[in-house]
């Protein structure tokens, strides 16, 4: 394609950013440009509306696509022989490679089955494709290769497939490593943006933010008054014990890059519903509150790697809370607010006072490189 | 582990290399050291002789392996509700990233298709994961997506997930593409290294080094007579052709890293059996032969990325042999040699004056980065 062509056909957002953007990576506005822009009109089937997820059949070989909306990080649901399988990939860039509480390889095992779990699914087998630097010491990448087999020990998954590409020095930045998972949906489970509903309530599994903070003091040097320890966990055996205990669970989200308020915004957007937040009820420890506010962060904004929040039907809410309260993998969960007919696509934080903010989706992110 | 831990613990080969060298990606005798010393013991369940390849039952929910032997870079093949899947994932770092005959965007859809179609397998889907340098052209990306949107249509696959990371300048390469896939194989097939038999016939479906002539010339400025265009095509049709017709097909291998003595080397140890080639049969074009002398290559170790050796059975040669030479698929396809019980381990070469050399696995690869 010459030049002009591409940018005769070059959407606005794209246009508006001739070169990519450490925003683009971000979770934010400009990463749902992009995937909305070239990489959907690209790789989806249908070209309107409803191209975004899809389940797809092998029963006629001729795949199709009957759910309306997904968000650009949820797992593919993929049926075969009449078994539905979660298909999803991510690769890990974060800066530093190890940081309290957790390394690159820890992320590249709990990122992806908590993907997978997301969907619902139980996660099963993961494959590794790591891209080194020449010049990476390979102690470094021993212990890396090491954690990933803990992780995967302990979210029960087996790593079944890899592989190694090498890059000259200065070609990248000591490992990247993506992993892409496949996980089996159980029958009767239907986890997905499109069951959200007005009035259903919003949850969290625990306090937000320890993650990205936690990367953040080793990268800058910084010392807070207690360590802060990230906490990348896999959520698998939390969702597993939510959806055995029958609770009404319409949707999960973990969060990542773009932290609590990226997840509400994506589902809102998609779903064309609003979600009213209640700002004192969120789950921040002190020292991450106190760390945001020496670096000028929004802890709404900062990224988890083992949190997540979901939508339950009113009546299942407080069984939900109790499970989430009694389960090892959760830490402080609490209801945070519910969604709205009202200002769909917006989300709305809600002070004691009667305050009002909006809760808007970022450009970027304010923490590159955290997972 | 601290320094000396990793140092008591570590293997010899990877005791002789404490740094991440180039050749560690090169698919030659690094590369297997890496795998066999760091990836196997820490993601292989058992671990011994028979850890390597995997055939994983959900049935009891405990995977059990039960192949004895494969090779660093074939699928995984996992069974779920009765169906085999293989999985299989690769990165693809090629530099640069346009080059005759395709991009890295073909490359990351036809290389993962191609592994999937090894384990006979019909490939169906794919995830893509992006690893972009801050700054790079959004019109590069643009291309690059736009061709892996038409590989996928012509291999006949979908990609239904992705991922994006944003890297800062000088952290990366343009861009990095990782695909993983799942792929379906149907019953009664059996393509696997184990099946590989002394007097099993070799045959490649096409001329030798093209690809890596293709990305050579174009890296080193180097203007040939005739531009060489690379092989990179899906392999998925010539397999369904060859497995359609009843050939008795024991074992397939794509030539990608380390050409064709990278695939034949491998097999020889991981199966323990010997192969014997005739030098003359081995089917070179003009050019990349004039090429690789200029340059002081020998193209029985270049990549290709669209050609495949396949290991038959004695009486099925002569139709797999057909099948071939009517495949568009295939190009100067050959019968290359055989199987022996001879020196297992090793593979030989026989030249018309009676000459014997042995075809040994390179350390590395003669061109980095070229997939």
């Amino acid at each position: 394609m010459k030049k002009d062509e591409f940018q005769l056909r070059c959407p606005l957002p794209l246009r508006d950013h001739p070169t990519v953007q450490m925003a683009h990576g971000g979770g934010g506005r400009l990463m749902r440009d992009l995937i909305e822009s070239l990489f959907l009109p690209a790789f989806g089937e249908e070209k309107g509306v409803d191209r975004l997820a899809e389940r797809i059949s092998t029963n006629d070989q001729r795949p199709t696509i009957n759910e309306p909306h997904s968000a650009p990080h949820d797992s593919a649901v993929v049926e075969i022989g009449g078994q539905r399988l979660a298909f999803t990939t991510d690769t890990y860039t974060v800066s530093p490679l190890f940081f309290p509480g957790g390394d690159i390889g820890h992320l590249a095992v709990f990122g992806t089955v908590n993907d997978l779990a997301m969907a619902g699914a139980k996660p099963l087998w993961l494959s590794a494709g790591f891209v080194l630097e020449e010049g990476l010491p390979m102690e470094t990448l021993a212990r890396i290769v090491q954690s990933m087999a803990t992780a995967a020990r302990e979210a029960g998954v087996r790593i079944v497939t890899g592989d190694t590409k090498v890059v000259d020095k200065g070609k990248g930045d000591g490992v990247f490593i993506n992993t892409a998972g496949i996980g089996v949906i159980p029958s009767g489970i239907e986890v997905h943006p499109r069951r959200v509903r007005p009035d259903d309530v919003v949850l969290v599994s625990g306090d937000l933010g320890r993650h990205g903070m936690a990367v953040m003091s080793v990268r800058e040097g910084l010392e807070f008054e207690s360590e802060i320890v990230s906490d990348c966990a896999s959520l698998a055996g939390l969702v597993e014990a939510l959806l055995a205990e029958g609770a009404e669970i319409h949707c999960l989200r973990d969060l990542t890059r773009g932290g609590l308020a990226a997840a509400l915004n994506e589902i809102a957007l998609d779903v064309a519903v609003g979600v009213d937040l209640d700002e004192q009820a969120i789950p921040v420890t002190g020292p991450v509150a106190a760390a945001c506010e020496i670096l000028g962060l929004d802890p709404l904004y900062v990224a988890n790697e083992g949190r997540l929040v979901a939508f339950v039907s009113p009546a299942s809410a407080p069984r939900a809370l109790k499970i989430l309260q009694e389960h090892s993998g959760a830490f402080q969960p609490a209801i945070i607010g519910g969604v709205t007919a009202e200002h769909p696509g917006t989300v709305v934080l809600k002070n004691p006072f009667g305050g009002r903010r909006i809760l808007d989706l970022l450009s970027g992110e304010q923490l590159p490189r955290i997972c």
